[in-house]
């Protein structure tokens, strides 16, 4: 018998697996799709900046080859943006730029990792995280949150092996909404640190947390600057997912081991979309401000909108970031759910079982919407929708008891 | 003790190696270096295709994410050219589109091999697939080409073990600028498919071929289709290398696989790389073509200048695509002699040693020239340099010993 692939160890990409289920559906002109299924803009990045990068395709080394840990400018640039930010010494030598996060965070597990380490991943996780732990031959360990969808330092200490080589956090979080607070990361970081393994903090969602200021204090600890690793990405501070660029934040030693891997696997981000990081870095601070204060205004329209939900059984567990997590009050599963959705409230998003492992029942329960592209009124309409759905509830115990098993039988 | 990461596994990127051998060294401006290291074209794109780039811009979807995949257009025009070319069925659901060809070849690794699997690689290798396979925890066997640089059937037969996942062949060749005669393939291909196994065949540097027409024909083969993966580049082609736009031409069931690589590495190859790609196959066919003519030129000055070096003791191995592969008469190994070349000649190339297993000593008596940038005078100007070289030369008995050590010590 024929062994499994490194592919084969993992599951299909959700996001492609949703987007079937839009096939032979029909959306009539007064009751459009509300798309919340990814997080992602759909709107182009601002004129100006377009217009930069019709500028930079005169530069003949637009289309070059480019350093495989990034265009120095670039690198320097974030490491001033990331010193100001967090209130610390951030050099050029620190970062690397990556295409896209989802690479960021594939160079860093390969760069720790090797077959039969161990990673712990707390649960609801970002499947793309766990299909590259799968596809690298190293074991995720589930880190399931608490209540609040918060991961807890003594449920992680617990985990901890003699294989673990890293825990890995993302805030604000993807997919639960939660922006962690600052002594819970400076917990995890104290943990990782006296079992010298790394902390990776995904910081994707970094532009849109709604507290001001560095979010944690982590890299003015005094020891241990070679604990954590931060990834970030341009895609969504300046709409720029098509071009494919993100960064690592990390100690300089790490970084000789990241660029075997960005070498060999894509040699360098394209530099069309690191001059546009660079253009945006220099010159839209203000307009990201203005995007912020837009996407603060649209979780505020859902928190307004839950009393309605609640009213129907719904309950709110994590909203931030482009986030909001739901628990929703029906007896059928969210993964046999999600499609209905599509074709009788034509709404597409995507299922709690998408962000579990399958021995988590908590996934049935929940729906994670991507809130980045529906404005308040959209939002108003979506929960409309979710409001007149009239499909069977489950009974209370049977949703209790799935959420206390869970947590019992996971957390130990 | 720790057990070694994925990347520690491996070898540094040799072309960043290359390039620090750089600093420091001076060149006087009647002298300037002649950079013969990287196979990458340096002028821009032409004109017309940059002004399509800039057109693509005022397209919002060009800064979205697009499906992993590919663009279907793309990937329906790549599917027809290569119908075309190879006079052969090949469909858009054929092919997957990727952020450079490193990529293609790290996404098919990934799809089929896992933990200790083998793949055959013949030696010299391109580096950055011995890295891959490096990472992955695949175990290469070399397979040793012959005194033509040829890879032989008949050893490869005697390699292939119950382990044995994929034989990767590049023709044309990198490093070693052979064409593979069609026979050649035919072989691999019949061994691989009696062996249930995949040839992969990386073909970067097609269009640049000095045969006309289709190079082999077993996309013909009336049966064993999943048997062979194409991997394709269109960095060469159209000038794009800093727009990083690959493809996998292979079997339709692969495709799954190789999307689950893709979506979780980079989610998508750029989507300006790819209507870039898109413009250049529907409108630079004659310029490619015209390309390829300057190309053939500059392989038959190397051809031209042989026999200045010849008469001291150099011999040529391989020339074609953008490689001259070349054996020194020198009793140094090209490790220790490539920096020397940056600092006394004024020539930066890469030694056989960065395309060979260690333990094969004909590394120590081999460079690459990538002659893609150089112009028939420049070429003329670095013969002269080489030729001036009076470096210390090794005895006739112990380069004939080492080379003929190393085919019978390795081919077994």
């Amino acid at each position: 018998m024929t062994s499994k692939s490194r592919t084969q160890t993992t599951f299909a990409p959700p996001v492609m697996e949703a987007r079937r289920w839009l096939e032979g559906v029909e959306f009539p002109a007064d009751r459009p799709l509300i798309n919340v299924s990814q997080a992602a803009p759909i709107d182009p990045p601002p004129a100006p900046l377009i217009a930069a990068m019709g500028e930079a395709l005169a530069d003949p080394a637009t289309h070059l080859y480019g350093p495989v840990l990034g265009m120095p400018e670039l690198r320097t640039e974030l490491a001033q943006h990331w010193s100001a930010h967090y209130g610390a010494n951030v050099a050029a030598e620190n970062i690397a730029i990556t295409s896209g996060c989802n690479q960021a965070f594939a160079a860093c597990i390969s760069a720790l990792c090797g077959e039969g380490d161990e990673v712990l991943l707390p649960t609801p996780w970002y499947f793309n995280h766990k299909m590259w732990l799968d596809m690298s031959g190293v074991t995720t360990v589930p880190l399931p949150t608490d209540d609040e969808l918060l991961p807890q330092v003594a449920t992680a200490a617990s985990l901890i092996t003699s294989r673990t080589r890293a825990i890995v956090l993302v805030s604000p979080n993807n997919p639960g909404g939660k922006e962690y607070p600052a002594e819970i990361l400076r917990g995890f970081f104290d943990l990782a640190r006296a079992h010298g393994i790394k902390l990776i903090v995904d910081e994707t969602y970094k532009d849109f947390d709604s507290r001001s200021g560095a979010p944690h204090d982590l890299l003015n600890a005094p020891e241990g600057r070679d604990t954590l690793i931060q990834l970030y990405s341009f895609s969504k501070a300046y709409r720029l997912t098509g071009h494919r660029v993100g960064a690592i934040i990390a100690d300089e030693a790490l970084l000789p081991e990241v660029e075997k891997f960005l070498d060999t696997v894509t040699i360098c981000a394209t530099q069309l979309g690191q001059r546009a990081a660079l253009w945006g870095l220099r010159n839209l601070g203000q307009w990201v401000a203005g995007e912020r204060d837009e996407i603060l205004d649209r979780r505020a329209a859902i928190a307004d909108n839950m009393p309605r939900l609640e009213a129907k059984g719904w309950k709110l567990l994590g909203l931030g970031a482009y986030f909001a997590y739901l628990e929703h009050p029906f007896a059928e599963s969210s993964a046999q759910l999600a499609p209905k959705l599509v074709a009788e409230a034509g709404v597409l998003t995507l299922p709690g079982t998408m962000f579990m492992p399958e021995t988590d029942p908590r996934g049935a329960r929940q729906f994670r919407f991507a809130f980045a592209n529906v404005n308040r009124a959209e939002i108003g309409t979506l929960f409309g929708r979710l409001e007149a759905l009239d499909w069977p509830v489950a009974c209370q115990g049977t949703r209790e008891g799935a959420t206390a098993l869970a947590s019992k039988g996971l957390a130990q």
